[in-house]
């Protein structure tokens, strides 16, 4: 471990990857203790994550930003220093990485922090290792934030409480929008998880009995089978008159086809172009057919992971708290780290201590939901994982609120 | 007018069509009314709406609801005693008429109440016709809602404001999700309303200055073409990078075709089932193979009408104080009525008071939005809109939460 620098130097703070309702709270959290530590002097914000930073986008936030907007920030969804998806190059001889750590060192940076996903920590893990090799003294920490919750070496990462506080409350408000009707019906709601089913579970969270809806849960991580499913439907019918099934958009047949590649050969539409469509669609469809009752399917889409309104307040001030804890880090001579939460083991009271991990052991890793929890043959979820989750979703933010709307932080 | 009974007589109160965010504010405004004015008994539920009655449907809301379900029930989303989409007979001498009066009397029911749309105002109509003709002193009264704002001779419908509320909300929240990356992308907003464009009007509400998010918004009630259309999207991308469009699901081109069915001979799936699809998902494919950029579509769906955590408070308010007013008639003697809102022309200070107009000339009528209101070439929409649906936007409920999540009141 270095030595804390003795005069104060400057903080870089980035945003990365897909938005999520609290990946601001952490930038405000890098700020927050940018203005509290002594050893900081400015903070500044790549515009546009690290490849919005090469072409010259930054911005000055001791500057731009005021108590007022500070506040707001934290509440509000999405990246306000804007993102980017962008890999930095292999090979550490690339003339981009003396480029960047130049424009370090004109802006007297002393820590860069980087807050985003996997992609994300892949570019902490190539710049510190790029800073090692040249001796350079900016450390490099990485802030874990994504809805997928599949980074590995951390209880979970910021932004997946929101993601499943807001899955959790709509399908509750679906279960009940789907039960006023007499007849027979069938609601699929599509979930977000291409290849983790870590969101889709918390759905489970939506029952407030044994036999409630959601009565069927897919994750990715089971094989699914359209029989199987058709089996599942015609089971659960038998008990209930109205149906809530939760599927992941990733789930795939023991083939491994993805079954919303069962709707995309269906052609073009007047225009000649290719029709897409999502897994609640096929399954829709083909429940439909099969048994001739009331179906429809909902896609949640991008409110899963931009509502502030539904967010947890508990994933906000832990993501703030991650933030906060990737300055500490750095100031404390800490580099190619990633800030991960560690969960205390005390049954009935829930706490987390941040500690940080080696960012090469984390970066291009993924975790996947726990097959030990996908139970009933592939259709629901273990009460261990509500355990789990459970303490995520805690607490209602306090949204500022003008003419009846959500008043955000905007650049 | 007749005058009120002198023994008191018993409520029944039924719900009717979709549900909304706030019709159970209007079964709990009938409640509170039931058990304030001394001419009512018990208040008695129909389940599944005149429907589910007429097979024996019914409940003693004096009995199972405690003053603790009562309150959640005011803030609970969706049709608490069930609903139904069911005409009753045109013909008045059909065997239905005497079987329904026959329970009324053997319930000792002096009131009927019917929370509902369209359809339910046409049950209301016939109902109280029927008990003219044979001089029944039921009295019979409607209680609108409807997300869509299309009855006539109300200032707006009660369920109207929170579907307004939730849209706006949720596409201010999508236009910062689209603004992260750096590359052009056009994200198109599908919204309910197949022959009414109010819901989609109040996305205009997202806006927070002139040129703001979203730039283009179309409704029904103007002719939509594909051309012009790509005409708009041209122009806008222009001036901005990142494009956010609203749509109405029931938008159709000049020869009365609906957009949503340009993608629908699309062909069969896997199983040789017809594939259907919104007209956000072929705009969508439309730009894409039109202008090369990234393109999403969203249809934001059931949560319009449900979602109870983004409802509006005026709304809630506004349902229970409909709900209230409809047993105040009723007990003064009215019948074959519903209730209205009436705004009080006071520019600066919201007001509205409740009357109640004759259901004959309600029902199976429709409101589409103003032409006058529909502004630049059909993609924008005038500020008058705005001054008049502001008002019913506005406060937020207090929902009861329990482990993290709302607690609603089920049967």
């Amino acid at each position: 471990m270095n030595t804390p620098s003795r005069t104060p130097k400057n903080i870089l703070v980035g945003q990365s990857g897909g938005p999520t309702a609290v990946i601001n709270a952490s930038l405000y959290g890098v700020i927050a203790a940018g203005h509290e530590l002594p050893e900081v002097g400015r903070v500044y914000g790549m515009l546009g994550g690290i490849e919005g930073f090469q072409k010259g986008g930054q911005i000055d936030l001791s500057e731009v930003l005021s108590k007022a907007d500070l506040k707001r920030l934290k509440h509000t969804p999405a990246a306000y220093l804007g993102s980017c998806r962008y890999k930095l190059p292999e090979d550490l001889t690339a003339p981009a990485y003396p480029l960047i750590f130049k424009k370090f060192a004109e802006m007297n940076i002393g820590y860069f922090l980087y807050i985003g996903g996997n992609d994300s920590m892949d570019t902490v893990s190539k710049l510190s290792r790029y800073g090692n090799q040249i001796g350079s003294d900016v450390r490099i920490i990485g802030v874990p934030k994504t809805i997928d919750n599949d980074l590995i070496l951390t209880d979970h990462t910021p932004g997946y409480g929101s993601a499943c506080k807001y899955v959790a409350t709509t399908v509750r408000e679906i279960c009940l929008d789907s039960s006023v009707y007499h007849n027979k019906s069938v609601t699929i709601v599509e979930l977000m998880g291409r290849h983790a089913g870590w969101i889709t579970a918390a759905s489970v969270l939506a029952r407030k009995y044994e036999g409630d809806n959601p009565v069927l849960i897919y994750l990715p991580e089971a094989d699914f089978s359209m029989e199987l499913f058709a089996a599942d439907i015609e089971k659960a019918l038998q008990k209930k008159k109205n149906i809530i099934v939760c599927v992941s958009e990733g789930i795939s047949d023991p083939e491994g086809r993805f079954i919303c590649e069962y709707g995309n050969h269906v052609g073009t539409d007047t225009f000649g172009h290719k029709m897409l469509t999502g897994c609640g669609k096929v399954l829709e469809e083909f429940v439909r057919e099969r048994f001739q009752i009331k179906v429809r399917s909902v896609e949640l889409n991008v409110s899963q992971r931009c509502s502030g309104m539904i967010a947890s307040l508990a994933d906000i001030e832990e993501a703030a708290r991650a933030g906060y804890a990737g300055v500490e880090a750095a100031v404390a001579g800490e580099t190619g780290k990633m800030i991960s939460f560690y969960r205390l083991d005390q049954s009935d009271h829930y706490q987390i201590n941040c500690r940080f991990v080696d960012v090469d052991e984390v970066c291009n890793q993924e975790k996947i939901f726990p097959v030990e929890w996908i139970t009933s043959h592939g259709t629901d979820i273990h009460k261990d994982f509500l355990a789990y989750v459970m303490p995520l979703i805690q607490g209602t933010p306090e949204v500022e609120m003008k003419d009846g709307l959500p008043v955000y932080c905007y650049r």
